[in-house]
């Protein structure tokens, strides 16, 4: 069976010796974020994540969800308990606002847990998942009475929240959604319709589910100008706060997926429930933006967190597992074999996922210090440049981390052998669940194409340009040192690569917007490599700095230097190949016609 | 439910036009190869896969095989009736030796059918799957009565064979066997031990089943050294050809797997079960190597057939599902929205799944027609040379082959957004089933090694010298045609990125083999990029000649130009990142301590 353990002491490295949070001690929360307590809540988080949720990792995915005759939904064995557990000990609630009863302490320790809670089950993980995002569209969209009614209890995950976009013929564009909601004297709402790949429609393991719903009222123009957000509850809330009526909303049946098989993803039918307005009508896909745009960041943590799991069994497979001798002569003669872990080309797996998902945090951790100063940074311009450059990356942690999260998890397998395609393994179960993140909150495609139609050119482009000198004045620092100076030149030249794509795009997307069409996807990946790039060269500062002081993990700081070296030589070549792919453009991509796709 | 439709077109057009094996008449069996005998076999057994067998591809992977309590399989419903069908029809012995039975047509027609049956059932096309390279091993190393008894009614598929490597213990190292062959008066061998993962181990398709077994003599020496092959069969087989009594062999279970649920996949073991001896003791790895290397152009050619599946349900789903507009304006303004096909990431996917599949399957005909020359070209120069090159290329279709081919079904799974997540659209079976032919067969990594250690340095590198040769002249001829200069002048670069590369691992690889090891898989797949970029400057070429004459299908030799610029664009580009990473050898890579590794 597959193990896990939270990577607590890279998580401290980031926070304490990168991010250096202790600095933001001013700001609100942040002054709880000493060494000694992120360290606390980090190992505890850690603990009860690889002790109590990855057991039921595979045997949540064995057995899976069962809908009852009564549609309603049991999950897997130990699931129930082991929320009860999660919510008493308020996991989730460590970075959700002060106001409701959360913790309010920074993104950073969110992101953390979300790790975690991913690499350990993310199955489980998307019970949780989509509660917080929730409740941020809800604190900023709808009235103080609906607030008071949901919040408090949605904020201690006494209930949880789900988020209803897709329909059966309808996902990314939603402009063509049929569910309707029609107005009732009580100035609630009457919603009917089906909504399919519904996240945790419906379980076991807390007593309400706050629906969030997306729908057209009877007059709405068409198109996603038309669109509405409600909140639906399983169980109606009286005004004491007391539990009421089952509400007609129900799950009609849960789908048969690739993975993430724990997770009751459901179809679930509104047979004229009783939901409340969020915010104005008309304005709902604002209000789900906000939503949206935290479960996006999530998405792409899940990227992180499966690379993670499954590179831990894979290190721990290619030392037990002996197979052939080190092409350099027998590393181990007294044995009939050397373990994997001598060859060059399980090493390069080994090494390709350690620069990755290490590499992967710290950008996370890093977009999780800008989700908090885009609210409490001390000036409206700092506010303002933190939310730019958060904007600008989520759809590069969602797309880009989940796409090589993915293919890390694939490596990891690989690693394994024939073992890999073994159930019982659990390294195929990596690579099926890892596959969804790559899917929903939308495809890594539609992440692509908000990065480069919208993202790229806010306010005149000020992210994307912040963002270069960012790189620029990092590669500066770091080329008069010889730890950093390979990593650096590479970067700088992939980060000059990046710029070659970007004014590519903007001169030739804008004759022909197919061509930005055509390049987003490799444009994504580009800018993933350069800002991972960014984040392993403040590593190799924070561990020359560690090395400077001479207090205690030597071994630690030296294996960042030659890890950030490798992503050098490994990862920022392919930015080169994808701008030239960039270059290419649209016309031959979009030249055939349908018939030439037909085989006949 | 998935579909398939054989791409019969594309494959005559390979045939015919391409490699045009007319010219090659007046080699046995050759003659046979006329453009009309070419479209009418191809045309039948394409739409036998289609018809017969592509529908038991999703029911076969929802049920899986059953072992009984006597240690019998049974496959799942259907598969007994079509294998039926298969055998009557002699699909699978196209291309075998006639001096058993088979048809002893150009491989090129066997490996069409093996593209077909693994595209429209992977799981299916497992069971037949080695018996050819069971064959093969039997024809060229055993005793004439072991011939006599065995590969009449294996030739006819009357009986399945099956290929016994991997233990517990070990897969790639075979030199750790355990499994003990003790010598008996009659000169037959008790073979006693454990096997796993044995694809087709036990079915209920044929009335016997012939392993060939690896297995240790009680003196061998250790090591690969001390290897030695066997025949043991499921039934007994008395003299007169009758079978006899049961064997001392059975499946102790079948193994739980990612993917191709419809073949048995078995622990198998051998209780003191007779066995006899192919050819000499000791020498039996040799022998397995003649079965190993025609498994291994299977599994590569079953990277394509996934590919290409996945690509046919993609492409129908790109045009019924509608969702959004296109960049440039409605295309269909009168409906609700535009079909997928007009997004330019929808299109890239699959004009770089249309564009590995159509060029991967002109690589693996023209290696069929290696494989052909190899035995039957007329002088021993032409046919030292064929042999050559189909070593050469061996680990790269299958290597390069399968990890693209995987690559592609992920892709094809993406353009389904959330509805390729879910079962009963079939795509993510055709990601579970593809993902196993980057590991068996000897893993991706295996293949990266048997090139670059073994078949670069093959008498002086002289098959690939040729290679770089070949693409030299193609390239040559092609600059001065204003249709083919664009891709001519990519893959002249991409060549010189290759022949770099090269250069680079005999100086480097020699001083330090960790070299050789850390740049191998990178190093495939720059082989992989420029073979294929050959197949479409020749592809090319033929469609220019297709347009010159006049005759017909303009529209598809038109395609086949643009599809090849199209190549050259977003494949080639890679050929540099990638010897840019080999480049950077292997110091970083194998620097760091295990330790470096533990998460903490």
């Amino acid at each position: 069976m597959p193990v896990y353990k939270a990577p607590v002491r890279d998580v401290c490295f980031n926070i304490n010796e990168v991010l250096k949070l202790e600095q933001y001690a001013a700001l609100p929360g942040f002054d709880s974020a000493t060494p000694d307590m992120v360290e606390a809540i980090v190992g505890e988080g850690g603990r009860f994540m690889s002790e109590v949720v990855a057991p039921l990792n595979l045997s949540g995915d064995q057995q899976g969800c069962t809908r009852l005759p009564d549609g309603t939904v049991t999950t897997p064995n130990g699931f129930k308990e082991a929320f009860a557990q999660y919510q008493e000990a308020g996991w989730g609630t460590l970075s959700t606002p002060t106001n409701f009863g959360g913790q309010g302490l920074p993104h950073a320790f969110g992101f953390v847990l979300e790790e975690f809670i991913c690499s350990a089950n993310q199955a489980f993980a998307m019970y949780p998942g989509l509660t917080n995002g929730a409740v941020s569209a809800i604190q900023a969209k709808a009235s103080p009475e609906l607030q008071a009614k949901y919040l408090p209890n949605m904020v201690s995950n006494k209930w949880l929240g789900t988020m209803n976009l897709t329909e059966p013929h309808c996902g990314t564009d939603l402009g063509l959604i049929r569910t309707r909601a029609v107005p009732i004297a009580d100035g609630s709402y009457a919603i009917t319709g089906t909504k399919i790949f519904i996240s945790a429609g419906d379980h076991d393991l807390t007593e309400n589910i706050i629906h969030l719903v997306l729908a057209k009222t009877p007059d709405a123009p068409e198109s996603s100008k038309g669109i509405s957000l409600f909140i639906v509850p399983k169980i109606m809330v009286n005004d004491d706060g007391s539990l009421g009526e089952r509400n007609a909303v129900s799950c009609g049946s849960i789908e048969h997926k690739m993975g993430i098989h724990g997770n009751a993803t459901c179809v679930m039918n509104y047979d004229g429930a009783t939901g409340w307005l969020v915010g104005e009508e008309n304005k709902g896909l604002a209000a789900m933006f906000i939503m949206m745009n935290a479960a996006r960041l999530g998405v792409g943590i899940q990227g992180l967190g499966q690379a993670e799991v499954a590179y831990q069994n894979a290190v721990i497979y290619a030392q037990e597992r002996r197979q052939g001798r080190a092409l350099t002569g027998p590393s181990e003669p007294q044995e009939k074999a050397d373990p994997l872990f001598v060859h060059p080309d399980i090493r390069r797996m080994l090494m390709d996922a350690k620069a990755f998902t290490e590499g992967m945090r710290a950008l996370c951790m890093w977009g999780a210090l800008q989700v908090d100063l885009s609210h409490k940074a001390l000036t409206e311009e700092d506010r303002a440049a933190a939310d730019e450059m958060i904007s600008l990356l989520t759809p590069v942690i969602k797309g880009y981390g989940t796409d090589k999260g993915f293919d890390v998890a694939v490596n990891m397998q690989q690693v394994f052998g024939g073992h890999g395609y073994i159930v019982e393994h659990g390294m195929e179960q990596f690579v099926r669940d890892a596959r969804i993140a790559m899917i929903y909150e939308g495809a890594n495609g539609v992440q692509a194409m908000d990065l480069v139609g919208r993202k790229l050119a806010m306010n005149g482009g000020r992210a994307i340009q912040r963002f270069f000198a960012l790189v620029d004045d990092q590669c500066a620092q770091a080329k008069g040192k010889h730890e950093l100076a390979d990593l650096a030149g590479r970067l700088e030249k992939a980060n000059g690569e990046l710029k070659a794509a970007t004014m590519w795009l903007m001169q030739n997307g804008m004759a022909n917007p197919n061509n930005a069409g055509a390049g987003a996807h490799h444009y994504m990946h580009i800018l993933g490599i350069v800002a991972i790039g960014l984040m392993w060269l403040r590593q190799g500062q924070a561990a020359l700095d560690g090395l400077a002081s001479g207090s205690g993990d030597k071994a630690f700081y030296e294996a960042k230097l030659v890890t950030g070296r490798y992503y050098g030589e490994r990862f920022t070549p392919d930015a080169g190949a994808l701008r030239r792919k960039i270059e290419g453009g649209s016309e031959a991509m979009m030249a055939l016609p349908v018939e030439a796709f037909a085989t006949a």
